[in-house]
């Protein structure tokens, strides 16, 4: 896999460039580009705001124009807020995202271009992009550089990513099997009795069923109903010595 | 659409609690409430980092502890980086947000719960809620609450968002009719043909149809076809004086 490169064009503020480095790392990208930064370089808000990642700002090339940072790259998509009187694509960043894992399994080169803090980028840069990335967002639209390095990083971790949309704890959940619930209701149900719930008589099918419904939607594990046994054993402890005794 | 509450539990840093405003004004979510925060509270560095969302501070509930802050809820979900002993679901934010706007459209109350920057959520937070939110990253893990609620909430709006995954500008690009196309196709080809171009005479077939795929993958409008008719012109211009004069 050839991970895209994070190119920012004259970033003005060294938090920002950290930030940007940070978020990368995070979602494993891990080439930074600097068009001319407008900031001393290297910066040290930029260290500070980078955490964990300083490798990444180390390793941080700058170049002094968008030719120069782009000259070995074969598919650049630009990220912008603002609109363009030029026809091209816009693409939202899942589907920018999906573009770029596949030009990357196939080993071929490709960059994510940023716009400085202020004015974003030039009409320029945009004209040596093959597609633009616009972030859908409310009618307020305000995210900083950092900002939007992270939502297009994750979108690329997502994008490759296999984690089951849900999903359960696999060692510690082993659902119960058909017996161990059959137990637990028998149980449940013979105590129930035993404490005149199931009133009137002619209601108790309806109740059971619902009571069983409820239970199994909470996808008990084996160890679950046990602890839901123990638990009806201590709420009926000592109930029965007084009908012993009387 | 009853749109999920944001709770930070314990919030920290001021920075961080302007810049989840700051990210869920982005997104479209508004009702925030806080739990014992433990910076100075209202804060002048909250209300720098939020920019525009300064609304949603002022609009901010504190309360004393979780379970006052999540009494009118009905739908929880907590996120969490690490690791708990418990069975839960674990959804992905986008899941997670699916879910959420299942419920917003029944008018349900719902809440997204995020723990305080050191500690994260305790296990009593996490035991009120239905499910956990785990936000996909690489091996290098190191998101700030800030960005948390920022991702959240881009998938929160996302899960509602229509927009179409690739579109080109619909406003400025009204596709070339096939009659402009074949237009300016005759006009190149001549004009090719005229310089030499076809040669040898075998393969212009081939080469005529590989040029007019190329063009037609451009997906060229009808004011750029007249654009490189003008083109060709300028390319030729004066080329025929020489031929006339000899």
């Amino acid at each position: 896999v050839t991970a895209p490169a994070v190119i920012l064009s004259y970033p003005q503020i060294g938090e920002n460039i950290g930030a940007a480095a940070r978020a990368m790392k995070n979602f494993g990208l891990t080439e930074l580009r600097l068009i001319a930064p407008q900031c001393r370089w290297p910066n040290e808000r930029a260290k500070a705001l980078a955490a964990g990642a300083g490798d990444i700002l180390e390793a941080a090339r700058v170049y002094s124009d968008v030719r120069a940072a782009l000259s070995d790259i074969r598919l650049v998509l630009a990220t912008t807020a603002r609109d363009r009187d030029v026809v091209r694509e816009i693409l939202t960043p899942q589907a920018a995202a999906q573009r770029l894992r596949a030009v990357s399994r196939e080993g071929v080169t490709s960059a994510i271009l940023f716009g400085g803090e202020r004015a974003g980028l030039t009409n320029d840069e945009l004209s040596l992009a093959e597609a633009v990335i616009t972030i859908p967002t409310a009618e307020f639209s305000s995210l900083n550089l950092g900002q939007a390095v992270l939502l297009i990083g994750y979108e690329w971790l997502k994008a490759a990513d296999a984690t089951p949309a849900s999903r359960t704890r696999k060692t510690i959940a082993v659902p119960a099997t058909r017996q161990e619930l059959v137990d637990m209701f028998d149980h449940l149900e013979r105590e129930l009795d035993a404490g005149g719930f199931f009133f009137p008589a002619a209601k108790k099918e309806t109740m059971v069923r619902n009571i069983r419904a409820m239970i199994l939607r909470a996808g008990l594990s084996d160890q679950e109903t046990r602890t839901i046994r123990g638990m009806i054993v201590a709420l009926v402890k000592n109930k029965y010595r007084g009908e012993n005794k009387a």
